[in-house]
């Protein structure tokens, strides 16, 4: 399952897919296939172990790091070609939480093959933890990043932002902007600061892989804004942040990495739809200028939104603050590996 | 040395004097006395650790963690007493930067005593950080204290502000309040809060030493306002950040401890009377209320405050953020332990 496991993390994270790894091995301990999930429109981890097997898989054992899937994508169900294939045993580490997909330890099992789930579970669904959120809230992932002063400002009073905080920090947000399938604006950031919405590696240039850009709002944008330019797939919508999501959710955005501005965020988290914020702060003072989320319509202290302190980490001369939601703890807590 | 430095360490931090061990060991290597100050009024380390020798001074090294005074206090120069002692090798850690009072050094040496300075000087310099600064700059060291949220509020719209920190960031204000001679509020947080401005102790009790608190404004504040408990040492100032700290130098305070509020504050930082910024963030939004900073004048990013990050921590579900003026490049470094 280490292997496994190792397989799963080359799985691209920014796909509407979960990351799968799997191993077959032989009654000798002998490995005879691995693959991994290579993204949306090809193999699955198994078929891929399988393919590489050939008649070894007859007889072996899989270690795959999610339930194999028993549904009629575009690949065909796993549990069945494992099946075929005559694998005599499965020991998988996550549960498929996705409805449509599930069941195939149970179409396994039917068959007469030997399965143990749950193996190393939480360390599988760490690996997929926006993807199983998606398919258990039946809407993406939201982490919202913003970089600030210490006093809470975004920008000076004359709009001036770049740069608030320093290399390593911007670098951070292309490592995770990377992980997200969508990067998500408002037509104010867009009109006030042109930004590109890419990816960009450390030398600059712009990774192959592309989240989807998304500006969000109802105030026309430039023709020539940067986020329109020629090569890249941009969503321009008008809807509230739950339209958005759904928006998103339908073309298979697993993890929104939202950026604001004020008034975008202050939606998204008055609405309770922000799942993560990545707070990059800035040791500076700047006294005016605009504020790092806009009016949440809170009065008193004890309705402000309160979250967990996840982490805290030194970048360079600023501080990232990694914050999760407060469990509600006046619902009953579903018993899944995301809550 | 490391025994005087111990030693030093149980001197008083907020008091007007340096934190001083000292050490007597005769030629055998025995300890013949030692001593530390107790502060203001109270004898010099050197005094004490003499008197404990008593005829087994002669012939003696003392380890002392400051250069032995050298001016008439209201102890007499501890050059001369050692001199008198018969000691006969004076091994000191920080060369006293105090003008009226330096020169020990010299007079011991006239007296035939062997002098060794600068041992393990930047330990003995960082015991007393905020006095070395005080006698150097002619004024105070001034520690900014704020809590407030990630974006940038001390209260929320009306004015609720208890408790923004949890309990381990409230510990940590009384402990290191402790450290500092005096607490500085606005006027308006005495109309906002009705603070007592005492130490307190984990189990609410108040501190055997208090700072001496101080309230700066022009505006009258009532009369049972608890920062004026007939217990209390109390100031009232009406003076600019410059007046007050020239008001508290003289009053023998070496460490300001400033907590605000928001336009306090934007005027010790507008006039760079700020060389330590203590921030306590919690994991809170509250969208809108009172600033951490009042208005620096500040127009664009490139004339923001910008600090050092020194130090980060975590306290239960708070961050600690401490911040240091970035060194004026333009001027000349002076070659003391503070700059």
């Amino acid at each position: 399952m280490d292997r496994a496991l190792m397989l799963a993390a080359r799985s691209p994270r920014a796909d509407p897919n979960p990351r799968v790894g799997c191993v077959l091995v032989d009654d000798d301990g002998r490995i005879v296939g691995e693959g991994w999930h290579h993204g949306a429109g090809t193999p699955h981890a198994e078929v891929e172990a399988l393919s590489g097997a050939g008649p070894d898989a007859a007889g072996a054992t899989a270690y795959v790091t999610l339930e194999p899937c028993n549904h009629h994508g575009r690949t065909g169900p796993c549990a069945e070609a494992l099946l075929r294939a005559g694998v005599r045993r499965v020991v998988y580490a996550q549960a498929d939480p996705n409805p449509p997909a599930s069941g195939g330890a149970a179409t396994l099992a039917a068959g007469g093959v030997e399965v143990l789930g749950g193996v190393r579970a939480a360390e599988a669904a760490l690996l997929n933890e926006a993807w199983t959120f998606s398919v258990t809230h039946g809407r993406p992932f939201v982490t919202w990043k913003v970089a600030g002063t210490l006093d809470g400002r975004t920008a000076a009073a004359d709009g001036t932002s770049a740069w608030i905080t320093g290399q390593p920090a911007r670098l951070d947000v292309h490592r995770l902007r990377s992980r997200c399938g969508a990067i998500v604006v408002g037509t104010g950031t867009v009109l006030a600061d042109d930004p590109r919405l890419t990816v960009r590696r450390p030398d600059g240039t712009e990774a192959p892989r592309q989240p989807v850009r998304v500006v969000v709002g109802r105030r026309p944008i430039p023709a020539d804004a940067r986020v329109l330019s020629p090569d890249a797939s941009t969503l321009l919508l008008a809807d509230d942040p739950a339209g958005v999501l759904a928006r998103l959710q339908e073309a298979g955005v697993r993890h929104v990495w939202l950026e604001g501005g004020a008034t975008l965020a202050a939606a998204f988290v008055t609405a309770g739809l922000v799942d993560e914020i990545v707070a990059y702060l800035a040791p500076v003072l700047v006294g005016s200028g605009s504020p790092l989320v806009g009016d949440l319509g809170v009065a008193t202290l004890a309705d402000a939104h309160r979250y967990a302190l996840v982490d805290v980490r030194r970048l360079g001369d600023d501080v990232r603050l990694t914050l999760r939601p407060l469990p509600d703890l006046s619902e009953p807590q579903p018993n899944s590996g995301k809550e």
